[in-house]
């Protein structure tokens, strides 16, 4: 693949959510984006990776909310694929749909280059990139250097009534690559139904509206404003004009908050008279319910799919994921089961879309498995909860080699550490001692501390943590490798 | 209720059990008589319960495997219910199904008490107990003493085609006790089919057959040679005359591996010209299967019983059933789930006697669910498993007030204990020290060790193992509370 960076290319991923579709495997503060089950690696990965050769040095951006900020960053920077990657974490205000999410990365994009091209991928979707997605992008930014809004659309596979499709008008001419070109659009056609889903497979001429868009910042501005979603831009670039971090303060948040939440979809393309589409010919999905773990491995001779620590006896046709515990099916049909450490969910596979009410119902009884997962990946490694009970709990953390915490304190908990595998530096109120398996530390209430692996292989260590409050919010960093 | 013993009454406990039909709620080493759902307390603690006021003063006897022993008796001297009860533990050489079994037990009484009289009683059923039981046992015990082999029998409550039924002859003068009379047995009838078993249960002349039996321990053996078993008879009394620490030793192994495996009702019961049933009118479940859990709380609306941390939305005539986790269903039918700390079973209601299947494939891939769970019952309290790695495991243990472990080293690992709730007193190679929640205390290997709990509340302590090997087996006991 080429690695010729297309000049001026911003690439803007989107990556809030709200973790209701994919739960248990989703949660709140771990929505789908940070699922890993498909290729291994997180679909928000997968977003940065596909443009972080493409886009210009140092222009990766990653637009979320405050809530996840933290958890991102966490997990971004623990990838092993990203690494070198320089990205740059905005959150936004408050979630307002993509229409001010959008134009508020727009905004910002102009005051570091009035040039800026940008890039808006989801980070919650699937899609085979290489070759074919480079070259895609690469028409579609030369069609947005004319100062057009293009999407890309994909090349249907099947009658699916749950997107929507964008009818191709007149090949653009110019700026095509080995058969990718730009196209008018006819029309934005809203979710068809089965009959009109199948006539648009047969003729070829409808694309799935992806929620992908290459674009000059300037011009996402303009055609707002043009379509009449003045106060969108405006806000964008009032909030704009703060520093980002003052884009989750009071001020920000009121502007925001008085918007309406709006995708960009409508506010401007549908009323743009500068859009363009570029067809992809490109493997896709939304992976826009649990159902999307039914291509994660092959069907069994009587079409299960079972993933994980599972033992089916006499089923058919059911889809069982199992994360990390023993899940037995016996004689079950057209069912879902999704199991992880601390949650699982039983479904007939055609209430799949349903997962929400589920998550409503959880969030109703204030059940903390909407919220949080048992575990958690962090730039220096992961820690996985075992058991919280009143005033103690424990956790197994690994270190990466070659890694360590930040320095630290906690003002109401103390920290017992048994070291179980591999090496560990401790530093504890300015002392520096080294820990081998069977080797314990604690750690005192108020005690500055940090925690470090010198060794070549993962650190493992046993944390029994005591007191009162024991929220992950406890806690006062003085230095950090991450900057957190 | 009466506390009149019945003169000579030894209760003969059948405390075996494989755990495949209650998976995952029973293990190997837990099998169905240890589940605790049915009244809060276990199948076997209710069994014990049900003869320990009756019964002679330390005449409860509980008959079990080799395997299952030591399990068993923690179990039981964990129980509250059953303070003060002093019951007499036995292993039988090999599982040879009940003849051999109830004619041990038999040749063993007779060595204690040439008058034995024995009820003997499954522990693997819930009956409802209470004053019409103990009448009815007194009736039988009544009959019992003109030699006969006296047979419990159920009244139906409808048309059952799954147990074996016996059809009652005249009744036999005297020893009646408010309308609780002894009958002839007229014959002992097989598994009928669905519309003979309605016309029993319209006849009211037939009743199910419990498995329960009252008999002098000398008549049971005589009625076994009669029958033809004198093999069995003669064994029972040549592995008797050994002490029953020597049961499960070599000699006895042999000598009851040669044996056939019968149950008592075809050894003796349907040959014998001496049998008699006495009718009970009492509440009565074999708890055959997992459907047993749809009785332990009332039906919602839609006829789903629902039990633990269970969220459902939409869900008809299902049992969803969590001892600990999150368990959610969204629009299923018929359908039974059980989930346990490190297992979930899922199946249609109508396969639950299919559960076998799931047990058989388990062990074929020796997954350790079906041995174990993850958590164990001790006489001093119990602990739990939080998590097994390579080289390191961590429980959590809880001990009783005023109770302690046995005195004990670990030739295979270390241990790093960390108290979390309560007063820990720890000795340790013949220190005594006291811990407090959030101190420590390092167990070297090969050291002499002991934890107590001297308060009056639990005491709750984080166990971090760390060894090459961690079986429960790497345990040297000096000094035990529990004799063990």
């Amino acid at each position: 693949m080429s690695q010729t960076r297309i000049p001026h290319l911003h690439a803007v991923i989107l990556a809030g959510g709200s973790g209701t579709r994919f739960w248990p495997l989703s949660r709140e503060l771990s929505p789908k984006q940070f699922v890993s089950i498909f290729g291994g690696v997180s679909l928000i990965t997968q977003a940065v990776a596909r443009v972080a050769t493409l886009a210009d040095d140092g222009a990766v951006h990653v637009l979320t909310n405050e809530r996840l900020l933290d958890e991102l960053r966490g997990h971004l920077k623990a990838q092993p694929l990203l690494e070198g990657v320089d990205i740059d974490y905005l959150a936004e205000p408050v979630p307002r749909n993509t229409a001010p999410a959008i134009a508020l990365g727009a905004a910002y994009l102009l005051g570091i280059d009035p040039d800026a091209l940008m890039v808006v991928l989801p980070s919650d979707h699937l899609l085979q990139d290489g070759e074919a997605w480079e070259r895609t992008l690469r028409v579609a930014a030369a069609l947005a250097q004319e100062d057009r809004l293009v999407t890309l659309g994909l090349t249907p596979t099947y009658p699916e009534t749950g997107y929507g499709y964008i009818r191709m008008g007149e090949k653009i001419p110019g700026h095509t690559d080995e058969g990718i070109a730009g196209h008018e659009v006819a029309a934005f056609v809203e979710k068809p139904d089965r009959s009109r889903a199948e006539q648009f497979l047969a003729e070829g001429s409808h694309l799935w509206n992806s929620g992908m868009l290459v674009a000059r910042a300037s011009v996402v501005l303009t055609e707002l404003e043009k379509a009449g979603a003045e106060d969108i831009a405006a806000t964008a670039r009032a909030v704009a004009a703060l520093p980002p971090s003052a884009w989750t303060g009071d001020e920000a948040r009121q502007m925001f908050s008085a918007l309406p939440a709006v995708p960009f979809d409508k506010a401007a393309l549908e009323r743009s008279h500068s859009v363009a589409v570029v067809p992809c010919d490109l493997a896709w999905s939304d992976v826009g319910s649990l159902l999307a773990l039914g291509s994660i491995a092959p069907p069994d001779e009587r079409g299960n799919v079972l993933v994980g620590d599972v033992v089916d006896v006499d089923s058919h046709d059911s889809i069982v994921y199992s994360a990390d515990r023993l899940v037995a099916t016996l004689g079950v049909a057209d069912l879902l089961v999704v199991d992880t450490t601390d949650a699982t969910l039983v479904a007939p596979k055609a209430r799949a879309q349903d997962v929400r009410l589920v998550v409503d119902a959880l969030k109703a009884r204030g059940a903390p498995e909407v919220i949080e997962s048992r575990s958690s990946v962090r730039p220096w490694g992961s820690w996985t909860l075992l058991v919280k009970g009143p005033g103690f709990q424990v956790k197994t953390i690994e270190v990466l080699p070659h890694h360590r915490l930040s320095l630290q304190s906690h003002a109401h908990r103390s920290e017992h550490w048994i070291v179980v595998e591999g090496r560990a530096l401790v530093q504890l109120d300015g002392q520096t001692t080294e820990r081998l398996p069977n080797e314990s530390t604690y750690i005192p209430i108020g005690a500055k501390h940090r925690l470090g692996n010198p060794g070549d292989t993962t650190l493992k260590i046993v944390e029994v943590a005591v007191g009162e409050y024991l929220g992950e919010d406890d806690i006062v960093r003085y230095e950090d490798d991450w900057a957190r």
